[in-house]
């Protein structure tokens, strides 16, 4: 099987200040064109170190992509490093790298610098691939297999996520000319509602029988809820495949309205097939948001889903009681004797941005995200959930409400709860409605 | 000076199917003491493959922190690992832990099974540090000096990113009693709206001067802007303490307005300063948004900040123009002249929140996030920012406009883009009618 180590260069990692998020796109992309990742690697900006550790990676797997370092500043050196551990006689000019810096500096207004035109000086032993996203190229280096013991090729990319994103494709397409690769198919099916070691137990017999090339693994998501991932390996046998699918439709039976989704489904992706909207046209059902607690994460979530001005209408992030109380049209008196934090007031929430944004559905939230605030007998964690539906020939609205309690201490961990639950109770709302 | 290796274990990372947001917290904390984080690594649940790999990183560091692959399930082998690697003869059980367990799993009204039990067994060779926030310990190996060649301790803590960062404080405390550390001191001075390479030229003299023992590193993020991070080693020293000072204020006095706070300053915390809070109290004028395009993004930035009620009243997401029109009162001739994505828009809809939600600050976006969408004269990536101020003693509105155009392919991006220089532009407007 043909394997790869992913490689990340810069103090930045190693001392926190950034998450590297290019490892996992690299390692999906790899992935589907069934390249096992084996392992993943961070290291700072120390010119021997790299040397040293890209050899290692080399010796051990066939293809290695490397991020970070090569940036215009001072403190990137990889772009020396790998010189070396090429090779390399000298630096050549990359025309096309060249014709790119020059477009993006012209179309950002910003002026040429010779730090702008070294980007497109690379090592002679390479073979540039363009970024045309960004100033630094990608550089490929193939090394003899006499080398290594085996084929080996390595990639070095700019760390900027979207250009590193944006060569994945060429790159896929060449490491497919340099390598015979084996299949790998992931399936999941995607659950809400229940927790780990529940759901472990409900499928332990289902588990149990599953063989030996067909293997389970559990993702748990603040946001998505439990993933369960299904891997065969050697998947050009086409009964693997069919066996396979036979088996998440067992997994399906055994969990029933847990699953709402496969593939890379979410609870704001699945939001089209709830509102039952046709493909690219209006939907036939809207969708507003009335937001306290959440402060915005629930819109933002449905809006990062493409093409949802289909669907969704908007929010309101009532912050204040005055908000509540003057846009939304909450009651003062519901929060003088329930608290703003309380069943009546996410109800009444729900029923004022419906009728203010004019949708069919709207969901609302308002609770304690912390880490301060709260009493005995509303503890930060807590949130108060409400969804509702107005059916549009008799203009009744059906409410529905859910208390959820947070246990975790951080207040981005309880914004994400809080906003996935809701969604959740909207999907279940919305699900026994049309079903 | 001590050196540390951070490993994560599963599948799930080497496929990209999650994120490992917990080396990077954890490469925070122990920088913060002084620790120097050498490798971060991950790999699969291959048993062989963690012995060999942590035994590489004891080689190496002297203190590894493994997490994940502690769950309830059958995938999770880490322990078992642990538990060879570490020479453990047996299992023992942890009544600190138990404990915990049955707390937990009471209060989420979950039935207490055998894989539950099982959490609370961990391999004899090891202490345990509870986990107060979930069911699986933090495992504690010391090892002998004699093993490594150096003192070594291994910790191997959950994978779950709230439970690993509850168990940080108590490691970091162990971690103290083991080892004699050196002082590591980061500052940041914080950037916005300087490219990269413009910047690196700006403080070119400057760099060149520094002293070998004073490290710079550029993080740009499109979020926070750039941060310059200095680093210095052998901080014990206070003349080098007192030099680092200098050079911070230097490059204060080079990059000017572009610079905007320091340490773990963005562009949503400063919020408070721009809108002169006294602490704890409630603060002098108040904040709110209008987003069409960043869909909520804007309001859950502000919102990530604790404390945020004293000066955020709240936000409408306009998603549809029927919302901008009815909700924000734009005028819908506005909308039918200029389209919704024009200045002329963002003013009104500026202005409209301001008063809907009686704040003396708002910001207003409207824009094009893409992927589809756009035209030849506002392409994907086109957007309009408003910020407005009402003064309260006239009741005069001022406005100030901008246009944003990201070159980004990714909507998620733009969306950042697009939400980062609208907090820009109010704290350029608002710092200029402060001083």
């Amino acid at each position: 099987m043909t394997t790869a180590s992913i490689c990340t260069i810069g103090d930045e990692i190693l001392i926190g200040q950034i998450v590297d998020t290019n490892s996992s796109k690299i390692s999906q992309a790899l992935n589907r064109i069934g390249v096992k990742v084996r392992y993943m690697l961070s290291i700072g900006d120390d010119r021997e170190e790299i040397i040293t550790k890209l050899n290692k990676c080399l010796e051990q797997t066939n293809i290695v992509i490397v991020t970070g370092g090569l940036g215009p500043t001072k403190d990137d050196i990889t772009k020396d490093a790998l010189a070396s551990l090429s090779g390399a006689t000298g630096y050549k000019e990359s025309p096309e790298q060249l014709a790119i810096v020059k477009r993006i500096l012209s179309a950002r207004h910003i002026e040429m610098l010779d730090i702008n035109l070294a980007q497109a000086q690379v090592p002679d032993s390479c073979e540039v691939i363009p970024n045309k996203l960004g100033t630094a190229p990608c550089m490929k280096f193939p090394f003899d297999e006499a080398k290594y013991g085996h084929p080996a090729v390595l990639y070095s990319l700019p760390g900027v996520p979207f250009e590193a994103e944006g060569l994945l494709d060429d790159i896929l397409d060449d490491i497919k000319k340099h390598f015979t690769l084996e299949r790998i198919i992931h399936k999941n099916i995607i659950t809400y509602g229940i927790p780990e070691s529940v759901l472990s137990k409900q499928i332990e017999d289902w588990e149990d029988a599953l063989p030996e090339w067909l293997h389970l693994a559990y993702l748990p998501n603040t946001t998505v809820g439990i993933r369960l991932r299904l891997s065969c390996y050697g998947a050009d046998d086409d009964a693997r495949v069919a066996r396979m699918d036979e088996e998440i439709e067992k997994l399906r039976d055994i969990l029933g309205t847990a699953v709402y989704g496969t593939g890379d489904d979410t609870l704001q992706s699945i939001l089209p097939r709830l509102l039952k909207c046709p493909p690219e046209a209006t939907c036939q059902e809207t969708i507003s948001v009335a937001e306290s607690c959440t402060g915005g994460h629930l819109s933002e979530l449905i809006t990062s889903i493409p093409g949802c001005s289909r669907y969704y209408n908007g929010s309101v992030t009532s912050y204040s009681n005055s908000v509540k109380i003057n846009v939304l049209g909450v009651n003062p008196e519901t929060i003088a004797n329930f608290g703003a934090v309380s069943r009546e007031c996410a109800e009444e929430m729900a029923r004022g941005v419906l009728n203010l944004m004019d949708t069919d559905y709207s969901i609302a939230t308002t609770g304690i995200a912390g880490p301060d605030g709260g009493s005995a007998e509303k503890p930060v964690g807590t949130c108060w959930i409400a969804v509702a539906h107005k059916n549009r020939s008799t203009g009744e609205i059906e409410v529905a409400t859910k208390k959820v309690l947070s246990m975790s201490a951080s207040r981005d961990v309880n914004i994400k709860r809080f906003a996935s639950n809701a969604l959740d109770l909207l999907r279940r709302f919305a699900d026994q409605r049309l079903f």
